[in-house]
């Protein structure tokens, strides 16, 4: 493909919402790693919540899929979601002093549910294109945040507790998901997309690149309440 | 707009198969008046239990649409359907000896089945404008085929016990309704659609053309399996 | 039916919950007037934009219903949400100050969003009474708000500005609107519902009940916000 | 559970209809090894599009499940089928004659799209309960099929060119997933069901009985049709 990708036109169409996402201050304290375990604590419990609905969403990308190609790489993301990201997580939760029980009992945060609903939502109203430009900011979006905390020479290594959850989304596997999502978005863009769909997918997409931002600030107000 | 309509287009690119359906053996029976009672009657009760699909299927579309007016006209046409299509048909259905009760205890033919699935999953899978292409064979085809009939010379008119039916679908109001749903095809396509999702879109509508004229032959085998 | 309505055991699975709903501060100061402008007139610019929501909603309910009565009433309630409702709404507004042009073009704020999404997946994944289980403390709750403050020798009345909206859902065409629906949720539980069903119900229910307290909340923040 | 499962309760209340498909002459001529090889490579080409819908159908299962166990399930269900199963089949096939590309190109038979369309719309409109009973003639059905036919002294053996078909339903690994669906039913029936919603099921597990029914009809006449 000889332009930029369906993502990056997307990502330049809200160039300052996607900057307030990925150079958030819960992202900036995680590179520094001054961020208050209380506050990842909390992203934590929430984001395990959240892969439930995020695992549901693939499901919904099994369904509405239209090639044999995407209905696989949609069921292999829900399997893989729900039987090694949900034990990686719960496994790395525990190191942080959070069992699965505990995250389980969690009430949901609004911005948990606003976030996943609006996803699946979208994805149920529209056809599979939108479904996937809505799940584009996550998945591409924590791929692009740790490789550049990875690469940034500010990012605190030594003594950083943050340090596994960076490699984790900049280690090789998780950047392989990336380009496969990017790719994907390019392939059902060029079967389903057009010029006049994309003011409605970039506005998909910004939406869903603010509920991504007002997901890290639920961790960082989360943290100033427990301080009260 | 300049060219051809969408739905001129779609009925183009599967000339043969919405010829089989306009001008189907059942269609021309109903113009020279050789229908048997039989299978008029069987059509009659099939098509009641369809309209209730029919109605959940502009419910759908209420859900799946993405401008307020595109919602009203939805909105309009599911109440219109419930509260004055089907009484009218019910009414229409009496005069041919069938009651309501004897029709919603009618078991649902495999052929009616097939195609108010089709349509309601085919909507349920893609967006408003997949959803609205599988509705057009029916909406705008019944439309065509009474004006046809209306127009043609050939069409009996002194004994024919079907030209209450011809006039219902050839009459200013419903050709109203045609033209309606011709023209919102067209604002969806511009909004929605691309030369690249054309393929798809023209695979959806001759499929619900394909169940249109199986919905038809059904009548005609009913008749031939009553005479045994 | 000898026993409490289901909306009667619902409401009392979250006691606390729906007081903070009927009972909000916002509500409080609707009844004695000293709601400021500025927090009304947030709630009413989003108020419009939940009801194109709340409208798909009902489409939704339209295709999910299992009998034709259901299916009427949602189609109905469809159809004046979209035609009547929303032109009542949008005229009240416009003595607030607030033009539809102006309503269209708000942002959408996250309660909004994470309200009109919850309800529309929870009923896209469940069932029609899951559906209208999520839509009950909007519809019932107003109608009870409404009678309340209406019925209450405290409200203040005179010089209120807030008397024309209290009046309108004390009024008797909503207040029979309310019935339609308490007695709507009896049937559909008496069909689809079972004891085993009954929590998750509830958690549905207090789920929507506590979105319909935010969302009074985001008034009175946006009003502080503003005073800055 | 000391009663039957809901599986034998549902079976029960369709008695005939399911005699009608599990001893379908189609079944009978496989056991006796007497189908004619037409049939079934118009079934095997059929069940190949039909296995890519019955996925999709899966997927939808984890969008809709309530807990993480039966998300899980489905999900595997999913991948297996998309992985292994269709793989398999394809090999099967390949050993009648018939390559993926044949069969990718086959126009869906009417029988095919009825059956596998009824079931996804039944599942978007109803709940995670509907849609499972919805599958369970299939996958349930398929088991009881292969292990009568496997311990039936009059299944031919020797020469049955049907023989490896048989086995790989009467095996112990598809028996194990007959088990499991048995199981998933009771409770999802002990959370979800209720005598009152007895009726609603039984018309969905009958619905989808008669359909995989004329699945088998299908092959027959299909074989009848080429014979001319």
């Amino acid at each position: 493909m000889a332009g930029p990708s369906l993502f990056e036109r997307l990502k330049e169409s809200c160039r300052d919402d996607w900057q307030r996402y990925v150079a958030h201050e819960f992202v900036r304290r995680i590179a520094d790693g001054s961020l208050s375990e209380a506050a990842f604590r909390h992203y934590l419990g929430q984001d395990y919540l959240f892969l439930i609905h995020f695992a549901r969403a693939w499901g919904l990308a099994v369904y509405k899929s239209e090639t044999l190609d995407d209905m696989r790489q949609a069921a292999e993301t829900a399997t893989a979601l729900l039987d090694v990201e949900m034990k990686l997580h719960v496994d790395f939760c525990r190191g942080w002093g959070l069992s699965e029980a505990d995250m389980r009992a969690l009430p949901e945060a609004s911005e948990t549910m606003a976030y996943t609903r609006y996803v699946l939502e979208r994805g149920l109203a529209g056809d599979v294109l939108d479904l996937h430009v809505a799940l584009a900011p996550c998945v591409i979006g924590y791929g692009e945040i740790g490789a550049r905390l990875a690469a940034d020479p500010e990012t605190a290594a030594g003594n950083n507790p943050y340090t596994a959850w960076i490699e984790m989304y900049a280690g090789a596997e998780y950047q392989e998901v990336v380009r496969g999502a990017v790719a994907q978005l390019d392939r059902l863009w060029s079967t389903r997309g057009s010029e006049a769909r994309f003011p409605s997918l970039a506005a998909t997409f910004e939406q869903a690149t603010r509920l991504e931002a007002d997901f890290w600030q639920m961790g960082l107000d989360a943290a100033d309440r427990a301080l009260g």
